[in-house]
């Protein structure tokens, strides 16, 4: 398994940093967001290193994310929450400011601090079609 | 398989509703989202109704979330974008809009149109234990 000595999350893993871990298997571990956006934040990380999504070999991801059902609904009953967004950051563009793969769990409520908004565009005739074809020859 | 036949995202699933599908297998599809909150904004969905993430069965969400890494690797060369964000909401609090589970697979570039404020907050000594301990315990 490769692990990167310089990485906060490869040593949080590994036990070398103190965090509130609230699951843990062979291969990942989740525990407590200490720069929370709402109480009961929560971060489910692969053991190993590896900076992005697109990087995580396809069983190692889903062996992961099967594990976010549960914690989705841990936070949600033990938060008492109104919902959860479930956040996988990749680049700093898109908010990744660890460059170790990350799902964030957050608690959401009514008027709560964290949020975004959905400026949902529309495509012009045809657009949606090549973009589809594009992503599918690059999944190929 | 459980269905629900007035659902939008069952009846794309079972293609009763077109879609510009971008991936597919036994358990789930992914596919263009036509409200997109940038070009190249694809969906990733199970073929079975499930509200919230939290009800799916572990196997059948790895199942379908092992296929991230291929969806953020293949958006992310054929829009050639600097970032790219995963998010799955649970509950109008955190805007779900559809209540059929869905991964949301997003395009991102410096000065773009979505993005999100990062409130990040800090407990207070003792209070991310005690959360933890509550999450854990959900979790058991």
């Amino acid at each position: 398994m490769h692990t990167d000595s310089d990485c906060i999350f490869c040593k949080i893993a590994a036990g070398e940093i103190p965090s509130a871990k609230v699951l843990e298997d062979d291969s990942c571990v989740a525990f407590m967001d200490i720069g929370p956006l709402a109480e009961g934040h929560v971060l489910l990380i692969p053991k190993a290193h590896y900076e992005t999504l697109d990087q995580m070999p396809p069983a190692e991801a889903g062996a992961m994310t099967k594990h976010l059902p549960a914690l989705v609904k841990a936070v949600q009953s033990a938060l008492s929450c109104e919902g959860v967004n479930v956040l996988q950051n990749n680049g700093r563009v898109a908010n990744q400011f660890v460059p170790h793969v990350h799902f964030h769990v957050i608690p959401r409520n009514q008027g709560d601090e964290f949020g975004f908004s959905w400026p949902a565009g529309q495509y012009e005739s045809g657009r949606v079609d090549e973009l589809a074809e594009a992503i599918r020859q690059a999944i190929e």
